[in-house]
Order: C-alpha cells, then sequence, then structure tokens
C-alpha cells in the first residue's frame, strides 16, 4: 500500500515551526505496518493543487493535514472537490456545532467559519474534539482511478487525538478490506550500547533468521531497536536481544526512561532527590515531567557555586579547594549530603563540565561526575566524557543518571 | 528564485526522526530574501530519482540534504550524476582528508568509504569539516535547463555548520549575478500578546504603507514579529512596533529570552536564583542552558512537597496548611525566603498545578502563581492560568518567569 503525506503550511517553509506531522504520522502508520513513501510540503494557497495531483496518481491513499481553516489561504477542502469533480455541500450537524461554539464563546458568526462545515460529495466527516474545521476521508474510487484520501486539521494538538481515536480505525477497515495483514513488531529501548556496536552483536545473529526486519535508531546514549516480521520471528529473535543485553534494557515499550523510572520508584515505594550542578536543575525537571511524579521526587538542589554546594550539602570546603568541584569525592560527597538532608531513599549527584568553557587538560569540557547515593548500599560514582555540545551534554547526563537509578532499582549491576 | 528542498531518509519517514531540516534552511534562506518553495521528503535509496527529476524541471535552485554516506543506500552523488550526464571521479584532496581521518582513528581503509571521494564533472566540492562526506555544488546550466543543485549532508551537526560557512557565500554569489537584491528585514520577539492581538493592532497601521511584508510566528507565550521590505519601509514601521509595544519586546533579535535574561544580569553585575515547585527545576536548566550563566546564576531550589517548601525555603507550615501550597501567600514566602537564603539580588518562585491530576474548582489544572522577589524592592506576584498539557505548561511558565525577571533589569513596569 504506497502512501504519501503533503502537509501544507507556508510557516513550515519558512522555518519557524518545525513539521512533526510526518515523524509522528510516520509512527502511527508503522505501528500498522504501513510507511510513507514521500511526504512533501507546499505552502498554503493554490500550490497544493499540483503536489495532489502528482501523488494521487502514484498512491493507494494519501493523506493531507492543513488548509481546512476558515481563511482565504485554506483551500484543501476546495482543490480536492475540484480534483474529484465533487460537489461541495455544508453538514448541517457541523454547522450547528461550529454556531455553538462561537455563541458559547460569545463571538460573532460569520460566513468566514461556515466554510468549515462545507462537505465533499461522498465524503465521511472525521470529528474534531478541538477545533472547529472537521477531518474528512474520501474513500478510494477505483472506477475514477482516485486513491484513498484523508484531509486532516493542520494544528498538531486537533491532528494528533484525530488520527488516533478516528482515523487508525478507518485505515484498519481500510486494511482489512485488502486483506493485507498487520506485521508484529517490538521495540526495545536500549541505554548505554552504541548503534554500530548494537548492529555488530546482532546483525551476525539474525542470519538463518527469515522473515524479519531490523530497524535502528538512535538518540544520545539511547537506542530504539524495532523487530519486524512474522510474529514467530520476532518473539524468537526477541529472546536473543534479551539475552545479549539484559541489563541495557530500558524497557520493551516506547517508555521513556524517566517513565520507568518514576514506574519503578513508585512500585518500590521509594523516593528519589537531586543535585545537581552542570546540568542546572535538568534532571529534576525531567523526572517531573512524568505526571504523578510528585510522589517520589523528594528535593532537588542546583548548586552551581562552589558555595551552594558548601552551604546547601554540607561538601567540605577543604575537598572543594583542593580536589575541586568537578571530582569523584565531591560528587560523591554531594549525593550523600544530599541523601543526609532529605528523606528520599536514593540521591542523585552530578558535577561536570558543560563547556564551552571551563575545560582544562586534566578535565577537558565535557568531562561529568555522576553519583548515586543509596539508603542501605555504598554510594556508586563514575567519571564520564561526553564532548558534545551544552544542551546534548546536559540532556546525556539525564539519561545517565537516571539508567542508573533504573539499574539500582532493578537490582542490575551499576558499572558496565 | 524558485527554491525546493528534497530532504532524504528512511528514518525521517518512519518517525523516528523528526526533519529539522527544513526548518533550519527555511529560516537561512529566509534571511537572504529566499523561500523554499516545496520541500519532499524521500526514503533512502532510488526513489529520489522521480523527486529530483520534478524538482529539477520546475526549479531555479534543488537543495538535496543526506544520502551522502558511505552505505549502499547513500545515492544522491550517483543519481544526480546520472540525471545531469556528468561523469564521477575521485577528488584526491577529498580522498586524501578522508584516509588519513580513518589512520588517526586508527580504522581499516574501506573501499565504501573512498566513494565518498567521488565528485561529478563541474562540480564544486563544499568542505565538510564536521564529517567524511563533502557537499557539492553544482551550478545552472542554462544550454542543458538544469537549475543549480546544492547536494549537503544529512546530519544536522554537519549540514548546519556547512551551510552557514559554505552555502550562504554561494547563494549570496548567485542572488549578485542574477542581480536579485537582498530584501531587509527586522524580527521583534515580542511576550505576552497573542498573535491575533499584535495583527489586529499592527494591521490597521500597515495600510498606507508600501512595500513591507509582515509574518507572525507564535509559541507558547511568545510571538515572532518579522518584518521584510524596502529598508525605509522596514524602519518607519519598526518605530511604530516599538511605539505600540516598547515593554513587551523582549528583543530585536533572535535571541532566546534566557540569553536576553542572562545578558541583562551580567551587565548589571546581578545574580538570581529560583525556587520551584510545579516547574520542577526547568527555569534553573533553562537559565544555565546559557554559556556562562553561571556567573550570574547563584543556586536553584526544587521544593515540589510541603515539607521541602518549609525546610529549605522556611515557608511557614502554617500558611501551607491554611492557604495551600499554590497561593499568592506562599509563592511570596517562597520567593522571599529563597532571596534571604542566597546571596542573590532576585529570587524567583513559582507553584501551580501542572495536572493532568491535582485541580479543584478555585484552582483548576493550570493554575500558577509566580513571585519576583528583588533586593530592596518589593516582592512582585501575581496568578496565571494556562489550561494546557504538562510539558507545555512548564515551558510557559518558565518564560513567563524569565519575562518578568527581564521587566526588572529594564526598569520597565511588571504586570502588563
Amino acid at each position: 500500500m504506497r502512501i504519501e503525506l503533503i502537509t501544507t503550511g507556508t510557516e513550515l517553509l519558512l522555518g519557524k515551526v518545525v513539521n512533526t506531522h510526518a515523524a509522528f504520522l510516520g509512527r502511527e502508520l508503522f505501528k500498522l505496518g504501513l510507511r510513507i513513501q514521500r511526504q512533501s510540503t507546499v505552502p498554503d494557497g493554490l500550490e497544493i493543487r499540483v503536489a495532489l495531483e502528482e501523488a494521487v496518481h502514484r498512491s493507494d491513499l494519501v493523506l493531507v493535514t492543513g488548509g481546512l481553516g476558515p481563511t482565504s489561504d485554506d483551500v484543501t477542502r476546495e482543490v480536492v472537490a475540484e480534483m474529484l469533480g465533487r460537489t461541495l455541500s455544508p453538514d448541517p450537524r457541523i454547522l450547528e456545532l461550529i454556531h455553538r461554539m462561537f455563541r458559547e464563546r460569545g463571538l460573532p458568526q460569520n460566513a468566514a467559519n461556515d466554510r468549515q462545515a462545507m462537505v465533499p460529495q461522498g465524503a465521511i466527516v472525521l470529528e474534531n474534539h478541538f477545533g472547529t474545521a472537521p477531518g474528512l476521508y474520501l474513500p478510494a474510487d477505483t472506477a475514477a482511478g482516485t486513491p484513498h484520501l484523508i484531509l486532516l486539521p493542520g494544528p498538531p494538538r486537533e491532528l494528533e487525538p484525530m488520527f488516533v481515536e478516528v482515523v487508525i480505525p478507518v485505515l484498519e477497515r481500510i486494511l482489512a478490506q485488502a486483506h493485507e495483514s498487520r506485521p508484529f513488531w517490538r521495540n526495545f529501548r536500549i541505554f548505554g550500547v552504541g548503534e554500530s556496536n548494537l548492529a555488530s552483536i546482532l546483525d551476525p545473529l539474525l542470519s538463518g533468521v527469515s522473515g524479519l526486519e531490523l530497524g535502528y535508531c538512535a538518540r544520545l546514549g539511547e537506542v530504539d531497536l524495532r523487530l519486524v516480521g512474522e510474529p514467530d520471528s520476532v518473539e524468537a529473535f526477541s529472546a536473543v536481544v534479551r539475552r545479549e543485553f539484559y541489563s541495557k534494557i530500558v524497557v520493551e515499550s516506547e517508555d521513556s526512561i524517566q517513565q520507568v523510572v518514576v514506574e519503578l520508584l513508585k512500585e518500590a515505594g521509594k523516593m528519589v532527590s537531586t543535585a545537581e550542578s552542570c546540568t542546572g536543575g535538568l534532571i529534576a525537571s525531567t523526572i517531573t515531567d512524568v505526571p504523578g511524579s510528585s510522589s517520589v521526587f523528594h528535593r532537588g538542589y542546583v548548586v552551581y557555586a562552589n558555595e551552594a554546594k558548601a552551604d546547601l550539602l554540607g561538601v567540605s570546603r577543604d575537598l572543594l579547594d583542593t580536589v575541586g568541584a568537578v571530582s569523584d569525592e565531591v560528587v560523591r560527597a554531594m549525593a550523600e549530603g544530599c541523601l543526609e538532608r532529605s528523606r528520599a531513599d536514593y540521591a542523585i549527584a552530578v558535577s561536570g563540565i558543560a563547556g564551552p568553557g571551563g575545560g582544562s587538560v586534566e578535565k577537558p569540557v565535557g568531562t561529568v561526575y555522576v553519583a548515586l547515593a543509596s539508603r542501605g548500599s555504598e554510594t556508586h560514582s563514575g567519571r564520564h566524557y561526553f564532548p558534545i555540545d551544552r544542551i546534548s551534554f546536559k540532556q546525556r547526563v539525564v539519561r545517565l543518571s537516571l539508567d542508573l537509578l533504573r539499574r539500582r532499582l532493578r537490582g542490575l549491576p551499576l558499572d558496565s
């Protein structure tokens, strides 16, 4: 099934907004075993006509985002109707929904908004619970040689829930009619192994296994490994992956490491506190990105200056003066000081040089010490080196710290 | 000048990576007065051939990203050479650079890597200081009817510096030869005014002004307003914008609000500390994203629990019990407690309900109190309401807090 995606929006081409639709839709379609074969972005207005004509003639399904709103450059609906030779007429139910929304907000009605209720003949309305413009589904017309067309609103907040709630069931019906079987897949999120290293271990093991495709996607410190294919092959190779990387598999899903850690803390009834220098609060912020994390996050200290490390965490000034803030001794003292001063069960501490300034020969920019203090166990610490830009460095250190806590909570070895 | 962009990469279509090239290149080209008219993404491999042929026939310039690497599905170079009827031959200088890099890293040479040194006849090499595959510029051939072609490496860390250092000068030469004048532009980053509100004030003032185009781009709490056109018109209208929104203009550039605040603190020789509840450390982390912020950031407290607010900041337990943590009284006590306990000149405190749980009728999810305590001035505080998802809520509150400090540092009114 060949799928194309056309995203419309001048702002996407002016670089003021990053196009997240392609990634979102690519991910959702992949779960159905489908792939986008071509994605195009066109500005608002009539340029969409050419892109649509190209796509329609070589695809089985064309997804279009944007251009369904009330302004004069929202022309997707009209261009599609014209191309397919369908008349447009107002849908009384959508019209009433739009009018009611305007009344409730005390806004004056206007004809421009009524345009959003126009529906091409034969189209199925996809309800929009987060905006006024509905989506539209035009089933394929084999006689006319036109593919399935699905028109979606531009704002991600409207498109994303609509896709999950309404479009996926439509696609499942299309797949069932086409007798296409949905492939089986599994995702492993693996921490602390490089993509090429992972591939060099797994690819040789793959020879002799049929009906299986491996996909890798690397991010700072993390690799998503995806197995797609025949259920038996996927399950058999999953066992191989688990055997080879058991301590490094963060999760067999697409949950983030912070979701995993918060969940493990909740299960164990434990809390964590943080003492951050070079990450500047990002560990605490990342943990507290998870809804409900307040029950497992105790408190955080952002101790950039030596004075703060001494005052707030009781790190000895002598130690700071002799070995320096970026050192194994200090980061251990930070973690232990943090644990002593809070009712948490674990304390994470980090101290490093995010750069671009502040490096030396012994401790170049990118050097970081990370410690984990735990009630009733020895403090663990280590030195790491990530010579990357400041923002990536912070994110990398956050993930490393959270992985350390994950290992502790799962009873896995902390060094690897 | 009609420009198309073709980005290649299966990972972009599988949704594992967000395509940031379109946004980056759109922004950079806009500064030269150029716009991308169409952007397409194709998977790795030969699908690029069709996209290239379509683009070449209707464009003056085609930019292609990706597919220049050493693996078998990196075919951009070969497809372009074939399409233009050019032979490929190895460039000895690039070959030597690749070999040297491999020697230095102690890696074995291999033929696949040598492919990256192949250059189509007539192409100009664009050096890559961050990777092995160079970019290529093939000037337009009016006799053959082919446009300018610029091939760039896929990884953003290689593409972005190459574009700024090498491609922009190439484009400037192309523009000079075409006698296209570079338009004049100005960017205003405006805080706390909605996009439609901004437009409703500015659009009427625009009537009678010729040779001027306004562009708006809204992000959480911030709008970028861009004036593009004749220098005189841009300057005259810039004066209007300054008059209408003087206290709300964060900066007349594209600097982030954290860069502006760190710069203002440095100029004033002042420091800030933070006491965060619902933002969980993100204010501290955002400030410390700015290189050199260690001289202006004093310390941060992440005080999720009431106990932490009392212990670390001296907020009275009675107050917490009677009015609750999400209140004007508590957020003021947090800011003042934070200021007392640190040597900073300013303290920002926030307390709110990020959701999805924890809301009530009086204080629904999205409610937040923000306070700014300053040495020698009265503490300022206010209640705000952002009924948006948890992550957006945190970012919105961070920007609001930083804008409050910006206003204080600039001597502007704190309420608006």
